[in-house]
């Protein structure tokens, strides 16, 4: 196995396994001199712990991050940044019956077949959702990147459980504001209480829903990017869906760009304020793979969690017999929630990447 | 500018302009011993040329490959195989105009932005749609290497100007032979016909339409990809969006999936024939970033071609002020149908390169 | 900064600080199934301890590695391997005074304008030779996955303070036993005390010696390497020049070729037991950036380390103007014994990477 | 095979083969606006054409260079630029007796091993000093660059057939200016005198001789370099071992510094007209991987070329049996003076590169 690295200017590493000792991530390119400490870390983290009993798992970790190296009086060196957070509350009891049978809409059987001679499956190892703790601590320092460049990075759900949200506020501020206070991470409040409605009766029917995650960023100046294969979309479209769960991924109008012509869905330019901007957004800030100036505007479609206490049918490998799996364990009836930090984090790190090869 | 390469093990890297001397392609780890000639590649490029003078452009250029290095006695020897076409039938008068004036949905205007220093604008330079040509001659490769494992890729249109084609044959060989059938290569010759309709208006009215192309890859064995970052569904998305005009990339049932349970989406394992299978391929053939055995079925939304004739609102740049502008030249009334080829390449590519990596 | 990763297949991201919290490494694209532990890397990293008081640095670490990932019952499974020590005896203080006036031959001065806004220079930071120990556990995982496949790392002093040993025992083992007994790591028992001697009088007088670390690969079959850029001795060169000190590197009869006849250097062949031999080894093992069967050999010259107590000319940065300067501290007045195990590290991780690359 | 790419932000990509069609190269990272012509690049090319009918091969190659991409209007665009230079003057009929008797000191036996199935043998393929040309093209895009920087890059002979020239000028122009006009490009007449007799003496004999290039970079500022593992020392010395029949790399005193004091290694800094500097630059420029404002001093060993016409020792590799051999066709007995611009070169690529990922 490689791949573990992503990046070319701010190269991201993963390491640890969901119940092996630890979670972490290395962040090598990051510039000197940026103010970041382990609070504002651990902040970004506590937005990806279970939202609640009722939409979330019950397995608690106190997730706890730990900087062990690249910051030096608070602020950056230039080295590379080291960040972890230990497991503690791992129950691997529950995931000896799933090596031989795997858990359909899992990653067990296909990382058996890779990774035979050796694979920590205890807890999905490396597939994990609990991975994604290592792109919200790295994001974190990609925030704070962006951040001193006027860079705003803003997720929330647009949809769960088949339940859509109205458009969200103009206001980025009021957005955020309105999507912290509910536990879907919605801006739609009344849309939030049905997904959250929704969600309770999966979970107490042993079942899954899925959902979409909206994100825009704000504030990057046109011209990012590197075509043509290290687009800035490209580059996005390539985070998220490494993202467990992800399987759809689309820019400003996106799929429905494919139904207009193109006299409707063309960005007329416009001067404002002696800045050129376009009257609509339907490109999602991106033209040719480069920033046009606009919010970019991405929408990440998840699947319901794959983990359901329903019985499935599923085969004995070792007998190749057909055969039925009821999973135990805790998981997520809804990973949308969670997984909003983890798009916000998963854009900052494409956008801090390609500002700082830009040397914007 | 750099991020003209792509891959780890099967490198691609492109070279020329619209309107320069040639669209080339490196490909650098191309296995030795592979039969590899000129007309193999002059077929696939072949499929990408206009269709018809009702659905595109009236550009006409030969395009006949020569290969320039790699091969020897009609194999491929391990080096970098090299292959490009020649530009002829390029009219530059028309892109003057556009030098200040950005055309609305092109890359023109961050283009400036990013390489005011020298950009080729001629013809969109470097982001024209012509250089999928290079994509092309490079898939062409690809599918040899591919075709030597028994992997085959299809693609083909499934919607066009908001008109849905019916499911495909499961027949791989059916698909492939309907949709050569008609102009706009959907395997659906009563949808094709109203697309073809369809997009006949749409260039009457000096107007353009998307659609969407999916992709299927039969024959891959389970355990594909390099989670976490390299994951074959990542890696495809990566290259599908570098493609011009893509607005979305989806897996399996894609967005569809946020509106299922877990219990609907999961595919059940089974045992056929001896073999793990899934009853449903609702993921797509791909489960935490690897592939599953089964086939990989993903969908790509391209936006109507921004070139239309209709007048649009842009600006002018050197004055910043709001201006109108009338697209001349030759353009695609819909890009769909010459898009095929190009998202069966970059399938190729990505595929190639994972089973590379792998040694599969 | 960024450059904190290498290798392709086998990747190495090395982090930490000399006097921060730890020196640690992530080791992605190790094959699962390899038996690691903490005991055989804890090994490695022992032979590269100070040797003695008489030769070596008086800083004492007890650098005892943790495994923190990659590794589950015992043997490794895919993932990404973590490897760290902790810092514990730092001494700090020493190094206030540094800020302002650069080491004369150390990477003080361009470090400070490199990473001006935020470097950690305490301890050389991330210029310290404490950084080996990064190597070295990475090189520890890479020659147990070299040993799987026969192939053999062997490293050792060849001269010291200007006195050159005795061509070292043909047999592997007898250098290596031999190599061990003696603080110099010298195959040449007569040689070492003399060489142990002038290292003893170098620090009586407040100096510092240089010397030569040779290293011998065996066991490897012809064919490895990937020219044109990746060649095997490219590659090893840029290793083996990111170990700290080394000032010169070179294959086989290295230098000395540049004085020899073609008819002299080239290495005739022979046919002995059936298999493809050269009656000599003037190339070192290496031709056209590939291995030819042969042993590899390389030479590396370590300057003698800058750090040294007598007085020395330097600049006040903030004046601009010229001072003296008396390093305090604690330091190796020969770095070649310990600098013995960073070689061996540094060509195993190279030739595991390219056997890796090429699945041998 | 791969490998064919190096650099991160200035790419090189080779193609091409010594009997094949072409010999080409892709830069790709360029940035636009750079004055760039076929004049410019011609001029570099020429350099290493055969020097003279005494010390040189007699194949005659024209070597045109034709730019197929990436300059537009005389300047760079930021788009890939391509050159490539068409072969002609190839005489294949002398390499098919070397298909089956491998050439001493040649690739053709690990070559053989390594790309069997389809290695392009004729004038030894990928790995004849016929590649450098893509090396000299790509280095006078680079050289353009860095002299919009004020850096200078100047080799010459220091060593050939064992007679060692006098130390350079101290001004770079008249050590340039003193090279060009002796065929062995050094810049000491009399020992150039005396070389140049030994070339002919041993071209008389069927024999040649190897020597050494001296390569020295004027005019870095200091900081330069990305430790730890893309140094700008390890970064110079992958790529000048990429070079054919390099067998030694050292920076400034080089092997020498093994047996000096740290006293008398180490360079003590003083204060020139208001700018650091050192006294003597036994580190040739670099310090822990950076460089430090000093001139970059680097020296290369080759071998002597191992195309001799002398008999030699070789095997039968169908038979395993031991046998002779005598290469006919036709080879420089010194590759030395035409390896003087391949140095540069290849100094100029790693500096470009490594000054575009900094943006100096």
């Amino acid at each position: 196995m490689s791949g573990n690295s992503i990046g070319k200017s701010f190269v991201v590493t993963c390491f640890g396994e969901s119940h092996g000792k630890c979670v972490g991530v290395v962040v090598d390119g990051c510039p000197p001199g940026l103010s970041v400490d382990e609070e504002m870390i651990q902040e970004e983290l506590n937005r990806r712990r279970p939202v609640s009993e009722q939409v979330s798992t019950t397995r608690k970790e106190e997730d706890r991050v730990q900087l062990l190296s690249g910051v030096f009086n608070g602020r950056t060196t230039g080295a590379p940044i080291t960040l972890l957070v230990w497991n503690r509350d791992a129950d691997s009891s529950a995931y000896e019956e799933l090596l031989g049978k795997p858990r359909p809409g899992h990653a067990d059987y296909p990382a058996l077949i890779r990774y035979s001679a050796g694979n920590d499956h205890r807890g999905g190892g490396r597939f994990s959702g609990r991975l994604t703790a290592a792109l919200v601590m790295a994001g974190a320092v990609a925030k704070t990147y962006l951040s001193s460049k006027s860079v705003d990075i803003l997720a929330y759900t647009v949809e769960a459980a088949g339940i859509k949200a109205k458009s969200p506020p103009t206001e980025a501020r009021e957005t955020r504001e309105k999507s912290a206070a509910n536990v879907m991470r919605c801006p739609d409040q009344e849309a939030a209480r049905r997904m959250e409605d929704a969600v309770a009766a999966a979970r107490a029917d042993g079942d899954s829903v899925g959902g979409i995650v909206e994100c825009v960023a704000h504030g990057l100046p046109p011209g990012v990017g590197d075509p043509i294969f290290d687009s800035v979309d490209a580059d996005m479209a390539k985070m998220l869906f490494d993202i467990p769960a992800v399987k759809g991924v689309e820019f400003g109008v996106g799929f429905e760009a494919a139904r207009l012509k193109g006299s409707e869905n063309n960005d007329p330019y416009r001067i404002r304020d002696g800045r050129v901007v376009t009257e609509t957004n339907n490109a999602g800030g991106v033209l040719g793979g480069l920033t046009n100036g606009m919010p970019i505007v991405v929408r990440v479609a998840f699947k319901p969690t794959p983990s359901i206490s329903k019985k499935q049918r599923t085969v004995e490998l070792t007998t190749l017999r057909n055969a039925e799996l009821e999973v135990k364990g805790r998981h997520d009836p809804c990973i949308v929630p969670r997984a909003v930090p983890v798009v916000e984090a998963a854009v900052a790190l494409v956008l801090a990447d390609h500002l700082l090869r830009q040397r914007i």
